[in-house]
């Protein structure tokens, strides 16, 4: 019983976000889908990328979160166009919240769009918005074992951005089990360690997105 | 639709969970339901507690996760009796999940019986299981924005143990400011500062579960 509910809610959720993928089509943008714990570091990574692209690429964002709109007024300050979804408890974003908001941003001017999902390693990585490409964060602080406790993220995710490296010396982390246990999960993961505090990797990451939109 | 489908499976799970108040009551256990998100702490922390009450308190756990063993192993090799539920995907822990492994437990000879949930900030603290209470697990890494951004998680807590405080020193974060909104979202909410890894706050926390369960 249970079961056949998810699935149904899932089968709904699918149908529209084949409506947003033929509207984002049809706008010619690029749709990326950024998923990690609380706190692992999406906004800072937003930051940091829309930092280095914006003179290039033009960006906009949809923030989602269960409650405020910090997220969005931090995004805002650096002059790109974002919309604050809050799910009000939902615990990741569906498509038919992003359907209902692509009226308030100029998608046909974008040339990327990033989803900030709710901050939740699980349910986000099961739940198509539409986008092209769905990107995990995983904070070192987090540990080393969240790959093999929590697959789906890392099954879904085309890329992997291992953020926090600053901190390596100040914890007992093995990023390398890390590495070697998504791409146990997922041998097409492409993997980039960062820290959005001393800048440290982000250029990879930037030039790597910059050869998906171009 | 959504809202009804919701509404009726925490229907269901309320009913399951008054079941097991009572098994909970009948067997003069104590029952702590411990959340977080991922890699904020909960094992560290509950090994950190067993190792402290074990030779005047029995201990008894129940793993939550969604895939793998790894919790559940660091627990037994304490000794302690212990019982790793898998999820299979699902993002929280229901009361019907710990219905069916309690006759694996020897319940009736605890004092104790922590359930360690999914990680996650969100679902689990919306799913009652039968515990007497829920306790919340926040690493300092994941930022001091969190009790804003997740609040039911923190207004559903009776107690709140802020952990990794040895990373203090290397973080940008405001401390006072999780106090401030945790308790601005329930002033009734205990606050302990711990670190697992130097074992600071550690024995507040210890003996304030003492006068519990005493």
């Amino acid at each position: 019983m249970k079961l056949k509910v998810t699935t149904n809610i899932l089968t709904a959720n699918e149908k529209i976000a084949e409506g947003n993928e033929k509207i984002f089509a049809d706008a010619g943008v690029f749709v990326l889908n950024l998923m990690s714990s609380p706190g692992a570091g999406k906004t800072s990574l937003l930051e940091q990328t829309i930092i280095r692209l914006k003179d290039r690429v033009k960006v906009g964002v949809i923030e989602g979160d269960i409650a405020g709109a910090d997220d969005a007024m931090r995004i805002d300050a650096l002059g790109v166009p974002v919309v604050q979804i809050n799910t009000g408890g939902a615990c990741h974003l569906d498509a038919n919240m992003i359907n209902e908001v692509l009226g308030d941003l100029p998608i046909a001017d974008l040339d990327i769009l990033v989803i900030e999902n709710v901050g939740n390693l699980v349910c986000p990585a099961e739940f198509k918005l539409g986008e092209h490409m769905k990107v995990a964060v995983l904070s070192i602080t987090e540990g080393h074992d969240k790959p093999l406790k929590y697959p789906v993220m890392f099954q879904e995710s085309k890329a992997l951005i291992i953020n926090k490296i600053d901190l390596k010396p100040f914890l007992d982390v093995d990023v390398e089990k890390i590495r070697r246990d998504a791409i146990s999960l997922n041998p097409e993961i492409t993997i980039f360690e960062v820290s959005c505090k001393t800048g440290e990797g982000l250029d990879a990451w930037v030039a790597w997105i910059e050869t998906l939109i171009s």
